[in-house]
């Protein structure tokens, strides 16, 4: 059988963890591709390493980009304050002061760069929208172009070779059914994190966005979330 | 009036000078994006620099990206030599060398945020298929698809504050129309670069595609090239 390889992009945190997950139980040689784009912390690349280790990523490359040249999210400014103690992701029309501009666009341009090189069709992504984030760019229809356009836009698609794929595994799913699968699967969700606000010892704040999806999640999955939390 | 903004890509050449000068021309305020993305030469990023300059840009940006680390292109890897002596760009069917793979996707990311954050809704590239290159990411349906991603990709437009328009102008111009539409806008060629293997004192190669292709729409459009070429 011949080698079906996929670019998985890894941010650290547990839905592109479990992602990955679901892209090697899929028969996938997986090339994790993490991007460090001015992010307040190193929290989260730290993470991305281990994820990629502990579930076999064949590759692992961490991708600097200059986002916060752009300016204008909580996650690349540092004069925005991350919203705390509500959870404001989900508010019907509403996109969160944490949305990075064109983000998804960038990433995915990149992981197709990266995939035409490595003669790979396969790129996964771990975009939810039932948890829904209020990101445009964590949508199905989002994909759906963004999939059409890497099919006009390379040489390896123009030239027959393949037809690329953007697949979402977790696209539908509740964060405590992303967990529930992920734990089927193996992923160590101790090594992973989401808080977009950890303290300098790098626990995680329990207050942001990130945070209480992650707790809620691992309560309706019935399950403990394995990090540490600054007022354990 | 408001103030129309727009996003022009600029790579230092005579295609993407040409193509901020017709953006300038229709009443845009214009904010030029130029990458470095290890190309052999800083030649094109200085050329950029002089052309923004002189043509009135309202803030020109250079963003390193590293498309490099990901290989197989002759304009970016450095074991793989720069054909020359014939015009390889146009072979029917043919993809040339130094093609880089997603290399418009990436440009057009990050465009799109940047014209996210500055509230600009168009952006203009200077990608031409009539003088056809042989690169996918040059066509219009390439651009179409794009387009349509962007407007499913971000805030601005799902929140229905605009949407967003990829420009190309010089699309279907020859080499000599679109020197010929410069020179009455007031391009100043001498600006300009487009050797892909220039010498160390930035004199243009005069055998490579890119200095052909050049010197081939000068000739046509009746004008001398105000460059220099080593062999002169």
């Amino acid at each position: 059988m011949p080698d079906k390889k996929a670019v998985v992009l890894l941010s650290g945190g547990l839905d592109s963890a479990t992602t990955l997950a679901i892209a090697c139980s899929e028969g996938f040689s997986c090339y994790a591709l993490t991007f460090s784009y001015g992010q307040r912390h190193r929290r989260e690349i730290d993470a991305a390493k281990k994820v990629a280790d502990s579930l076999g990523a064949i590759e692992h490359r961490i991708v600097t980009i200059d986002l916060a040249s752009f300016g204008r999210s909580a996650l690349t400014d540092s004069t925005l304050n991350v919203p705390k103690d509500n959870i404001h992701i989900g508010e019907p029309g509403k996109i969160p002061v944490t949305y990075v501009p064109a983000r998804n666009t960038i990433f995915l341009s990149y992981a197709l760069a990266w995939a035409e090189v490595l003669g790979a069709f396969d790129i996964f992504i771990g975009v939810n929208s039932t948890d829904y984030s209020g990101y445009p760019d964590c949508r199905a229809e989002f994909i759906a172009a963004f999939e059409r356009t890497a099919n006009l836009a390379t040489a390896a698609a123009v030239e027959g070779k393949g037809r690329y794929r953007i697949h979402t595994p977790i696209i539908e799913m509740t964060k405590a059914q992303i967990i529930r699968s992920g734990t089927q699967l193996g992923v160590d969700y101790s090594l992973t994190h989401s808080c977009y606000d950890p303290d300098e010892r790098g626990r995680s704040c329990g207050r942001c966005d990130s945070c209480r999806l992650r707790l809620k999640g691992f309560a309706e999955a019935g399950l403990k979330d394995p990090i540490e939390y600054k007022n354990e």
